[in-house]
Order: C-alpha cells, then sequence, then structure tokens
C-alpha cells in the first residue's frame, strides 16, 4: 500500500536518466521519497489514479513544442486527479552515439517525439535524410543506441550519455536556447492545497456555441484583474472545431475572488472541471502573462 | 519545373495508402493533376516553399488529437506559403497484421504517432502492455507489418491493409466515432483567392503582455459580429509562458469588414502573420463555432 510509514511514492517516466526522473527527484528531496519508474505517461498516471503510489510527476508543457497532449487530456477525460504542484526543468539536448561512431555513420536518429520536435531545425540541417524513430523516452533511446552493433543517434540529456556509456557528438541541438519543461505533481488527494500566497490553479471549461462566448469567459478574468498565464484549447473529442479550454491563472481557490470566479465559470459553461491549486515554482524560467 | 503545360503538381505525405494520400486524390481530381509524395510533412512543406511541387495537402488538425503541430508551427515560423484551401476527411482505423497472425501474436504496434494518440484506449485495453512504435505514417506500419517474418499490429486505414495485404483483425478502434482530419492545402501564392461568400481566414498573431491584451483582441471580433471557427495557443519557441495565437474565423481579407479587423489586430499585435483566405469545405463535418 501506498504512504506507509511515512513514505511516499513518486512516480516518473523511465528508465533511468529521463527528465522526468531529474524533476521527481528535485521534487522529492526534502521528504522521505520512493522512485518508482513507469515506462509511458498512461500507465504513470493511471499508477496514481489505482493507489500504486501517491503522486507522479509528469511532464506537461514543453516551451518550443507546446502541450504534452497526452498529460493534459488524460487529466481532463480519463482520471479524477489534482495538480498539486509544478516544476520547470532547463532542457537541453545533445546528439550521441556509442563510442567511436560519427555523426556521418549514424542511419537513424531516435528520441521521444517532442525531443525530436525540439531539435527538428538541427535534424533537418545536420542529418538530412536521416529517418528519425520515435521511441518512448529520451533515456530509452540511449539505452538503445548503446548496442554496439547498432547505428543510432540518440538524442537525450547529457546524464542520458554519461548514464548508458554513450559519445556526446553534439551538445545544445535544441532549436532555441531557453528550452525548458514545466513538469505538473499529480496526486489523488487535493492534500493540503493551502494558500501559499503565491499560487496559481488549474481548470478546464468548454464555452457554448453561441456567438461571443469565450470573449465573456475572458472577461470573467479581466473584470476582476486576474493575469492568466496560460491558456490552451483542446479538442473535446467529439466532433472537429469543438473545444475545451484549459486555463492557468495566478491564485488559489480558497481566495474569495478566485472562488467567486470559478463559480461564475462552472455556472456558465457547459463542462467544468477545477484540476487543481498548488505554489507557483520558484526557480521558474520568468513567465509573463498571456493577457487577462 | 512546377505547373508547366497547365499540369498541377501536387504533394502529399506518403507512401501510398496515407489519409494525406485520399485527401490529395480528391482535392486534385477536377484538374490536370499530377501527385508526388514525400515521406515527412517538413520535406513536404518545403517541396511547396522551394518550388518543387505547386501545392501541398498537409494535415493540420484531428477531431482526437487536435493541431498537428509541424503543420502549423512551421506555417508560421519557417515558411511564407498561403493556405488556398480545405478538406475535411473522416478517419477511422483498422488493427491490421500479416495474414494468419492473431490479435495475442502481434509483439509490436506500429502506426503514425497521431493514429497511435487517436486509438490509446483501443491499445491500452486490448493490447496492454505491447510497446507501440511511431513510424512516418499509416502506410508507412501497413508496408513494415506486411514483412512475413514479422510479428508487427499495425493502425491504419481499410485501404492501406487491402493494398499491402493485410488482414484486418477489428474495425473502427479510434477512441470515439466522428473522428476526422482537417487538411490544408499550401501554394507560394495567393492565387485566385476570390470571395465565394462561403470563405475562412486564417492568422497567427501574439498579444502583448499587458493584462487583458487576448480579451481585447478577441473583442474586435466580438464587435464585429465574426465568428471564430477555431482558436489555439502555441508556443512562441522563445520562453515557456510566451504564446503565439493561431485564429480562424468566417469572411474573406477581401471583404471590408475583415480588412478592418485584419488591420487593426496587425497593428495591435507585435507579431502579426496572414495565412490566407479560402473557402470553407462544403461537405465538412458540422463545424460549431467556439464563440467570437
Amino acid at each position: 500500500m501506498a504512504a506507509m510509514n511515512g513514505i511516499k511514492r513518486i512516480g516518473y517516466l523511465g528508465p533511468e536518466g529521463t527528465f522526468s526522473q531529474q524533476a521527481a527527484l528535485e521534487y522529492g528531496k526534502d521528504e522521505n521519497s520512493l522512485y518508482v519508474q513507469y515506462p509511458n505517461i498512461p500507465e504513470l498516471i493511471y499508477a496514481v489514479a489505482s493507489g500504486d503510489i501517491d503522486e507522479a510527476v509528469v511532464p506537461a508543457e514543453n516551451a518550443l513544442e507546446g502541450t504534452v497532449n497526452v498529460t493534459m487530456d488524460m487529466l481532463v477525460h480519463d482520471v479524477n486527479l489534482k495538480i498539486v504542484g509544478e516544476m520547470v526543468l532547463p532542457i537541453s539536448h545533445c546528439l550521441m552515439a556509442r563510442p567511436g561512431l560519427t555523426i556521418e555513420e549514424i542511419r537513424e536518429v531516435l528520441s521521444h517525439p517532442q525531443a525530436l520536435a525540439q531539435c527538428r531545425q538541427f535534424l533537418n540541417h545536420e542529418l538530412k535524410g536521416i529517418p528519425c524513430r520515435a521511441v518512448s523516452s529520451t533515456a530509452a533511446a540511449a539505452k538503445m543506441a548503446a548496442n554496439p552493433s547498432c547505428y543510432y543517434g540518440a538524442i537525450g540529456s547529457i546524464g542520458a550519455a554519461s548514464l548508458y556509456g554513450l559519445e556526446v557528438l553534439k551538445e545544445k541541438i535544441e532549436d532555441n536556447n531557453g528550452n525548458s519543461t514545466r513538469f505538473i505533481v499529480l496526486s489523488r488527494q487535493e492534500k493540503e492545497m493551502n494558500v501559499t500566497g503565491n499560487d496559481k490553479t488549474s481548470i478546464a471549461f468548454t464555452v457554448d456555441h453561441r456567438p461571443g462566448s469565450l470573449y465573456h469567459a475572458l472577461k470573467i478574468f479581466a473584470d476582476n484583474n486576474i493575469n492568466l498565464t496560460k491558456i490552451e484549447s483542446r479538442p473535446m473529442k467529439t466532433l472537429l472545431g469543438q473545444y475545451l479550454f484549459l486555463v492557468d491563472f495566478e491564485g488559489h481557490y480558497k481566495e474569495d475572488k478566485i472562488r467567486g470566479i470559478l463559480e461564475k465559470l462552472s455556472t456558465n459553461s457547459k463542462y467544468y472541471k477545477f484540476l487543481g491549486s498548488y505554489p507557483k515554482f520558484c526557480n521558474e524560467v520568468k513567465q509573463e502573462t498571456v493577457g487577462r
């Protein structure tokens, strides 16, 4: 059973050497934590829902590639978990291969699809025509590239290169400096969820299919002087052209003003889901507002 | 050289048997068209930009999985092409394998990452624990699964199964009925771009990092009674938390009212890009507005 003897079981996207593991180690470092790895995001999220682990550290958004759709879609449609924390990690990718293999000898490039997308320009210019294969994580790619009979290049962290005995052929191959990934921490319970004074709240809602309804939903935030830190539309998974909105904003659901906004939004929306209030990550890359 | 002798060269995402090919054949059927296949979306889009082909039919959005990020990001950041048309295809996926292979014998499932995502629930329930491999297209997956010594299942169209001599093990495995994909047609020229009376316009813009700026941008549409058919945020690819908005709405840039809106938006936005005005697809799955 989870959370016995004061030990907190924290899940992450494995194998060893992923950015997700880095985020989990950082998140759990001040508590008595036991780390459990899962091979993909759905199994990781379902493991919290079923009680196999207490919390999961899951990638939610990357600065270059955007929302990690599977994470946010599962949170909205498939499980009833709450976001209880967030972490932002700077992300820099390397091209790596088994010792001795040169960049010209690479026959296939392996990585997580998000990492491949984050290095798209590098791949198009420096490895033009070399096929890319999407695998389950950057660390899984590094592990596969360590096979001495292969001609794989892998894209992942410098830590994964050293963990799997690979040589770094090129560093910082992402399309842009300032790359970072936001991880969220998922839990079954809203646990403390206490106001820290520097909090964020995440919700999902649909707007009616009446003219002006998104504009009117945003007006509720504007009238209350609330900064949106993120707005994202995702398909409702019904018909093309039907969307739900994922919104992050400053404030905590226990504050009166925020409670008022949430009540108004939930009353005005056919579909509304509260996803959590949690402390804003402090060493965060400077986030600017998208308007309110 | 392209467009010689009245022949229009239309590119699509190959190999044979992709949904993209279906969309291209439908789009080009009334003209003297020559079809050219490309192995991935970046090569397809760069082929129009360089003049190797006249137009490309490119997937832009799926009802279940949302925006095809690479398409929209390239259109915004990497090339200067215009959207000159759109097509909506109903999408239904099958699980297929070489004749004789049963569902229990499958050791790995191959498909395009979007198709894997669209069948996520089926994969989690009926093929739990079987690894999935993302490949460049649904048809490429079918082609690989035809290898008589393999134990692959492939996810793709019923047409791809028959094209590559595979057996359909299960039909309609997508997570939801009503699945469809919107393809856009890209061209170097704005060509006719004439008002048909039933048009759509696509733009990309950022809002200032001042409170209320997205709300005020949407107000321009609301005040002019213009329906948004889509609003999507994508990362600016600079820092986490900086977004640009992709908006589709009803109307044509040659109409006075729309021209006024575009002028106002481009004046008020640090970044603004006009992506095209084009006839709305007619047999379209019913699209409802997201508000204006």
